[in-house]
């Protein structure tokens, strides 16, 4: 097995014939749809040269198998590794260092899915490393987002890029946008993965996004180069969205999102799920609403909370809001207790306020003197009451 | 004990004499503040009467003892119940029929708050009974709601009303004035539960709300008549509003408002709590949320969630929300198979279409033209797309 070893930036021009796994994975590749589980099987039992000089051979029995075999011999991976290599693509396959194996626990998961298998190899652009990525944390949604949405998501991505988190999506309109730039922002790890090949752009007006992903951090796709987006494809997408980072965080997503596809592998595949809430007047939200309800997502509302979960054990915990600290919150128990018996509206009498502490005259009156000076009690001419600074 | 049998509105202008129990807890309610569990306990173990005995009678040990029983000595109960009664006002207490039981769930709980001993009585006015509270549901929340929690708040209430469940909330601005409202609206069982006497308004504005309430529903309070509100009263009061209530929902709430010490109430007593989530960047739900995140409260986001809740076992099983069902959806296996293999973006050719849907051509072009017939695919000079129709 070559490729070992190597930077995995430097894929040679020219490919050497013992590459003998790389070439049949990129034929393969061709053969069958992203995650198709009946290839990953006969791969992982065979070895990707065996199943490909197995199913190219002469002498097919059936008439689908003879029609296979045709379209191996016509395909041509070399041309396609030297054509992608000239275009600053390379493929990254198991055995290369760069592979990133967090991916390999799909191999547990092509029997709920037809698109469950794990990919057969990884076409890449740009200067960062899929072997850099077990700390990654998807950042997906609704491509119709709200503002809201948008604004949250982008700061969560520049949250999780700020902590070393690389944030990966899926370069569609939206969440995944807003999660590209507001990792962008801040200059971060960022990773686009796609349903096409990464030479393609997809929506097209992303094309300078992507152009910069590819020059800054990573463009990711399972189909080769020139592929185009089709809805299998989207899901195959996103199966593997989940699979490359540690969690998914869902920001909008409307009841049939396929943000909710991403969530449903990031549970199959024992990734962290975290969803956003937003208004429960607002579609975008009603997924995710319903992912926290089920359980199968934890509410989060900002970066810090989206890191307590993903970080490492013991860092990143989040201190719950407080808020400001009030000037009730400094007094001593005894007069806490004055203040609990004065009346918030009409004033009340000093034996009055002394009945209700059950406190005897003398502390009272002293209490209410004190209290005064820090502006939490009012003496008026009917008695004393809460000033509004004291009351909640 | 009397009482017993009677129709509760008809509390006798004249209170016999043989009441004893009813008139020492109008006695002892009138000596420390609501929930002391203190007195609590004596009750408990002796009995409403013997305890004001032993406070009261002469030949106390110490001064604060002495004190106590001056005061009183100066108490009149007989005259508390007949002028609440001569106002509409009525003391209920456990042993009258009207007793709402699920209050005595405080009894095990005095120990944990200053203020966590069951009621000695409730004062009450309006025509609804206190015992058909069982199914009742509080909205709560904070004072200075968006116009997005009082809106919600109000459907929410309604949705209860309409289902048969009472909602309890305690007249205050923003959420609680609101759930009122929204159980006004569709005319059903309708609680406010004060800090303050039951003949008093607070906040002030909501006096009318509060005459209609105590005309339609019921105006509740653990204060005698007369008393105003403390902020250990409202706290009391909080602790009330969970105990008389099957489940609590928090609408919105920042982090210090008091709908959260409702909320810890309703987790101590075992009852139901529900939070509804809200943007992230507003503060008033920022309470909600921590509430949901730390499992406290589960995620509800609009009546028919808080039934399911709340309702009787099997009833009100909520169906999780779904979009409109899309052409997509009716048609066939083998359709769709195809209609995932179709470019979202550029056109393309049936025979690339046919092998990455790894079906032959003819089944391919005999779909796409069927497909085209209902608008999912279109046919262009280039080959064929998905139609936007067809697509998430």
């Amino acid at each position: 097995m070559s490729g070992q070893g190597e930077a995995p930036a430097a894929v040679p021009a020219e490919v050497r014939a013992s590459d003998e796994d790389r070439l049949a994975r990129v034929a393969l590749g061709r053969l069958g749809e992203p995650g198709d589980p009946r290839i990953a099987r006969l791969v992982a039992a065979l070895g990707a040269p065996v199943v490909l000089s197995e199913l190219s051979g002469p002498g097919q029995r059936s008439e689908v198998a003879r029609e296979l075999a045709t379209r191996l011999r016509a395909i041509d991976p070399s041309g396609d590794l030297e054509r992608a290599a000239r275009r600053g693509i390379r493929f990254v396959v198991p055995a290369d260092p760069e592979w990133p194996r967090q991916v390999d626990d799909l191999q547990a998961a092509p029997l709920v899915d037809e698109r469950g298998g794990p990919p057969l190899g990884l076409w890449v652009r740009g200067p960062g490393r899929l072997d850099g990525l077990t700390r990654s944390v998807a950042v997906v949604g609704s491509r119709s987002a709200t503002t809201y949405g948008t604004e949250v998501a982008a700061g969560i991505a520049g949250s999780l890029v700020r902590a070393g988190h690389p944030v990966v999506s899926g370069a569609a309109f939206g969440i995944d946008q807003a999660a590209h730039r507001g990792a962008l922002a801040v200059d971060g790890a960022n990773v686009a993965v796609l349903a096409c090949g990464v030479d393609r752009a997809y929506p097209t007006a992303h094309r300078p996004l992507l152009e910069h992903l590819a020059e800054t951090g990573l463009v990711v796709a399972e189909v080769p180069p020139g592929c185009a987006p089709t809805r299998g494809r989207f899901l195959s997408r996103n199966r593997l969205i989940a699979a490359l980072t540690r969690g998914t965080v869902v920001v909008e997503a409307a009841v049939r999102s396929g943000a909710l596809n991403t969530a449903t592998w990031a549970t199959r595949l024992n990734r962290h799920l975290m969803g956003v809430p937003g208004p429960v007047t607002q579609a975008q939200s009603e997924g995710v609403h319903q992912l926290i309800r089920s359980g199968a997502a934890s509410l989060v509302t900002h970066g810090a909370e989206v890191l307590e979960v993903v970080g490492d054990i013991g860092t990143h915990l989040v201190t719950p809001p407080r808020a400001p600290g009030r000037s009730r919150d400094t007094v001593g128990r005894r007069h806490q207790r004055i203040l609990d018996a004065v009346p918030v509206a009409q004033p009340a009498r000093v034996d009055s306020i002394a009945v209700t502490a059950g406190l005897d005259l003398v502390t009272v009156q002293a209490g209410l003197n004190s209290l005064r000076k820090v502006g939490l009690v009012e003496l008026l001419p009917q008695g004393w009451r809460l000033t509004p600074a004291s009351q909640d």
